[in-house]
């Protein structure tokens, strides 16, 4: 048989862990919900009883497991600096007492260079030898692999693409900075420019999806959907500014590929035409034979994302 | 004896060429001016001769040979795809003759990124594992190292950071899109930002620096120094651009150090105070443990750089 590790994925609304072979076949998968407004010691606890039940579940002794969580991680040292989604994570050993419980290598990485890894190995990048990998949700992530192995950085930061600042006096990111490519182009961006459509009286048909409750960017692309031009304008404004930051990257890092996943690719090619377009128009982008594919791990990025950087640390 | 390489350095304006050890000494060096509105084979065969003399001079036989050049470059196909300073230079196979003339592997390289090498093998990136190189001069340009090895891309374009979009909506840039960095933060748009100044009647200390020629990134730097507040402002203005578009190639990249080189220093605090301001204000800057030093190679880089290549390519 073929080895097996542990993979996990822990988000503010799920905990999420999977027995998962060298192939990147789930062989047995467990789901549940993250306690909320829990002290980090009952979540940590819960966090545990959860992978003893998946590894009870697997055909043979995993080989190591990894943890993914939305986070500042330091990999090396096994902690999560800050997870902003889950309150009471921060500066918090997270790989010794799971390590420990379990009796197995145990690692931890970022969730957005784990995808990273796990479209480069099981998805969109098989193949390829240097990838950038975004993740376009709620916030902007993103993942460097190079010479097919997960690139870091100094400090276990590397690929934060979602910091790029793409208009200095543009509208305020939650970094502090102006105008970053998250505070442009997001789930939480989008839901922004819904606001103001509607703050504006710009958009009945908006205005009629939306009621009294807050817009969300599902409500802008239904809008746009249903045939309005305004909300349609702000979806492409957005791929054309996504495009540019990701031809810059182009420019810096060359990679064969630059994969996507996230919420936002329902936006479909009202978001993805404006993109394309805006990413081969600047400098090298026709000569630097990076190619753009769709994630195909679906749901299940976040936890072969982290199958992919066990086995990769496992062989050391 | 230590083995020995051959570094040359092609510019518009200059051939150079030296015989370097592994400590980076400059055992012997020739320079010849670059023959001006020649053809590509008369251009070639006086770089032969300069290499001929140049190798002739050396204590011992060189193991290796590398080109830098400022253009786009195969590194894999020993071609330059486009030198824009040397006319003619286009899809011209420079390593072959080259190398069969002289007898020893012939390699060649984008100057920036051969200078990124330069830095992290001898000059202010030594001791670092992944390291941001930036040329800030007439262009802007740029080269990473890895792990200690010369990052190059899937096609060898990777490095070419004067092309991240900062302002979309900004001055045109040569590459063709808008609001690059090379066309916020350059020598040309120093110049061109001079040229504002002057048009609107705003800098009589420009003026009269600059009579009735056209002006340039020195005179405006001249005339900072002068006390023109104008002109001062132009510059920390570019250099809070300049930190913006660095700080978020900090937060993709996560390199231990910057490191600048490039006639633009010149204008020293000016240019680098606001630019260490912008660049630790966003995002993940004060975690990301990333140092800024300045050059210590000075006119040597491109050949130190080539110098750097060379051994890196011998050692395969």
């Amino acid at each position: 048989m073929s080895p097996v590790v542990v993979a996990a994925d822990f988000g503010g609304t799920n905990l999420r862990a999977a027995i998962v072979d060298e192939a990147g076949q789930i062989l047995a998968r467990r789901v549940d919900p993250t306690p909320q407004g829990a002290a980090p010691d009952v979540i940590l606890a819960e966090i545990g009883r959860l992978l003893h039940v998946t590894t009870d579940a697997s055909p043979e002794r995993p080989a190591g497991l990894c943890l993914a969580v939305a986070g500042l991680i330091d990999a090396d040292a096994g902690t999560v600096i800050l997870a902003p989604n889950i309150p009471g994570f921060r500066n918090l050993d997270l790989t010794a007492p799971v390590g420990q419980a379990l009796g197995i290598p145990t690692f931890i990485e970022n969730d957005a260079s784990a995808a990273a890894l796990g479209e480069h190995r099981f998805g969109a990048g098989r193949g390829t030898r240097h990838l950038l990998h975004a993740t376009l949700g709620t916030g902007i992530g993103g993942g460097i692999v190079i010479d097919g192995k997960l690139y870091r950085g100094a400090k276990g930061l590397a690929g934060e693409i979602g910091h790029v600042v793409l208009d200095p006096a543009g509208p305020r990111c939650n970094c502090g900075s102006r105008g970053c490519l998250e505070a442009l182009v997001s789930g939480v961006a989008f839901a922004e420019r819904a606001r103001r459509l509607l703050a504006a009286g710009a958009s009945p048909v908006l205005q009629e999806l939306v009621g009294y409750r807050e817009p969300t960017a599902t409500d802008l692309q239904r809008a746009a959907e249903a045939g309005d031009r305004k909300c349609e304008a702000e979806i492409r404004n957005g791929g054309h500014l996504l495009g540019l930051a990701l031809g810059g990257l182009i420019n810096v890092l060359n990679p064969e590929a630059v994969t996507l996943s996230g919420g936002l690719l329902g936006m479909g090619e009202t978001l993805l035409g404006p993109m394309r377009e805006a990413m081969y128009s600047i400098a090298y982008g026709p000569s630097s034979g990076t190619i753009v594919r769709l994630s195909e791990l679906g749901d299940d990025a976040g936890l072969l994302g982290a199958a992919a950087v066990a086995f990769e640390r496992l062989r050391g």
